[in-house]
């Protein structure tokens, strides 16, 4: 549906779920809104929406046109599953563990603890029937999910002090989000929520102990490292994100086979060009981030280890309680341990290797 | 042109160069010849150029299509890139590496000895400008390359012997491609050159003495694990090879605006649909390798050590001798060097524990 159609449908009083199919136009052509579910400071986020739309448009001849809308223009972030579903917008971009609330299986479509990489990701999803079990989890909702990137494995945050034992985490207050607040519960530590324009300035004042948002170049263009200055790595609950557009089911089971054909091709050109620039301009803001100042710390191996043991505490007792995750997990489970033998040969090996190496030239 | 009509106009004693610019038919469509630079056994590689017919059809409503040519049907994997060069062939598949005898610095556009992973490879063609340098490499050969697919890290081959020092690769007869050969000669091996066919028999009648082919999945097939059992890891020069099509650089520029985005967007959607496929296919492979009586055994790290040393000597020496390889190495050497700071932080010590706590517990 033409965007100015709704808004003036929905100026008369109809409900939102009555015009959930937007239908092309007489013309052939349509018009589309993509609501944004990360905050505007994500560059590489928009760009990657953007040029989703911009890829669209080129694929269709202009018959299909997206408008990419930021977060809180038409909806706040928070909304983007509710606006698609009921068709307020016929797409979003967003990560679905921003939805939990509604399927805790939804955060196999962004990751888990200690889960898949990206590689790993993309591999479960097309070839080991995770798009398919996340395609399931989402019908009710009356949505259609298409993965669109990564972010690639994240930094575990900043902290204001360092963190040597488990103990170092009892009572931490942590800005963190999606499943991995539950894991940090269970490590005795105190979620917090705060948006990208707060977590600075909390964790400057000290409200916060610490708080983690993304990789390096994100970091950096919120200016963390100014806030405090102990960067740990890995982030073990971000071993990856994947990113997803959700179209309105109605919408997308009216859209012509071409049309389908030229969203899901932008979607997976958005893929390889989000996670490559996350990839690429990473390296950088992480050289500039140690240059002005923050100081790299790993996590200590038992603190991995217990946080692995509260993940598979955690992933199980939801198994134990929700049907639907409990599929996607049985699923998945066996998927990553295959991925983790084979990865660990020969992949894991070459990169260590060659890591090392680096470093030790890079040194001299 | 459509293909029919090129066969009439080549059957006319019209030379091929005059023909290299096939331009949609009146009706506004267009038959091309996509031709296979790799043996019918490699099943995904076949499978994945299919399914880039099969997209580009479907992105273009039948406009523009594609037929497949397997490898020795129009010309030998061998002669992909005079094929298009010349216009014989619209398109081919191929891994750019089969031409160094062309340009040297091909090589960066499948993968140098410890090299890029995949999505590091992906990260320089995208956004550290890799592609550009490559299409710059092959435009005096009337090819446009794009980036389609990725095998990630290879398997370092089958050995009939244990590999326990250097010595043992003074005069060992190693069946190797692309760069590594040269690496390879430098270590004092001798390379050989089989096809898929003669690998297996050559290695168990004790013609080699060892031989590289690609990862689990494709040496499965190929049954090399009957000819010798011991399974090296990793290949050092295989961290990744990436694959490319190329397409006539004249039919490229006659293209419709919608179809070269539909190109483009149906070489994105096959590299993540291959790459991944081979993810995910390579764990299954490797465990029924392994069954069936392979030992796998890594390669030590002075023998690393030599082979990184070895391959240093040689990139500078053949950035020396040649402008082109040394414009395109003065790009992906800082590039790999930042890379493998950012993905020692967070990737790799992922990965590695992650990794390392999923063999611990399997093993239980």
């Amino acid at each position: 549906m033409e965007r100015r159609e709704f808004l003036t449908a929905a100026g008369l009083g109809l409900g939102g779920s009555m015009l959930a199919a937007p239908l092309p136009a007489a013309g052939g052509t349509a018009r589309w809104d993509m609501v944004m579910g990360f905050p505007d400071s994500m560059d590489i986020l928009h760009a990657g929406a953007g040029r989703l739309a911009g890829r669209v448009a080129a694929l269709t001849r202009g018959a299909l046109r997206i408008d990419v809308r930021p977060a809180g223009t038409l909806v706040p972030e928070t909304a983007v599953l509710d606006a698609v579903s009921r068709g307020d917008a016929a797409m979003g971009f967003t990560a679905s563990h921003q939805f939990l609330d509604r399927s805790p299986a939804l955060a196999f479509d962004t990751g888990v603890p200690f889960g898949l990489n990206a590689r790993q990701q993309n591999a479960w999803m097309q070839h080991g029937g995770g798009l398919d079990l996340i395609r399931e989890t989402l019908a009710d909702h009356g949505v259609v999910p298409f993965p669109a990137g990564h972010t690639g494995t994240q930094m575990g945050g900043w902290f204001r002090r360092e963190i040597q034992t488990m103990e170092d985490f009892n009572g931490l207050q942590f800005r963190v989000a999606g499943i991995a607040r539950d894991i940090l519960v269970r490590l005795r530590a105190v979620p917090q929520t705060l948006g990208d324009r707060d977590l600075g300035p909390a964790l400057a004042a000290g409200t916060i102990d610490a708080g983690e948002w993304g990789g390096p170049h994100d970091d950096l263009r919120l200016g963390l490292h100014r806030a405090a200055r102990f960067y740990y790595y890995p982030s073990f609950w971000g071993g990856n994100a994947q990113l997803s557009c959700y179209v309105n089911r109605r919408t997308w089971e009216n859209l012509p086979t071409d049309q389908r054909a030229a969203l899901k091709a932008a979607c997976a050109e958005t893929s390889l060009w989000i996670t490559s620039r996350y990839d690429a301009w990473n390296p950088p803001a992480l050289k500039r981030l140690l240059a002005e100042g923050a100081l790299l710390r790993p996590f200590g191996l038992d603190i991995l280890r217990a946080a692995y043991q509260a993940t598979e505490d955690h992933l199980a007792s939801l198994a134990a309680g929700d049907p639907q995750f409990r599929k996607v997990h049985d699923s998945w489970k066996p998927f990553r341990d295959d991925q983790q033998l084979w990865f660990r040969i020969a992949e894991n090996s070459f990169d260590r290797f060659v890591s090392m190496v680096s470093a030790e030239r890079n040194r001299n």
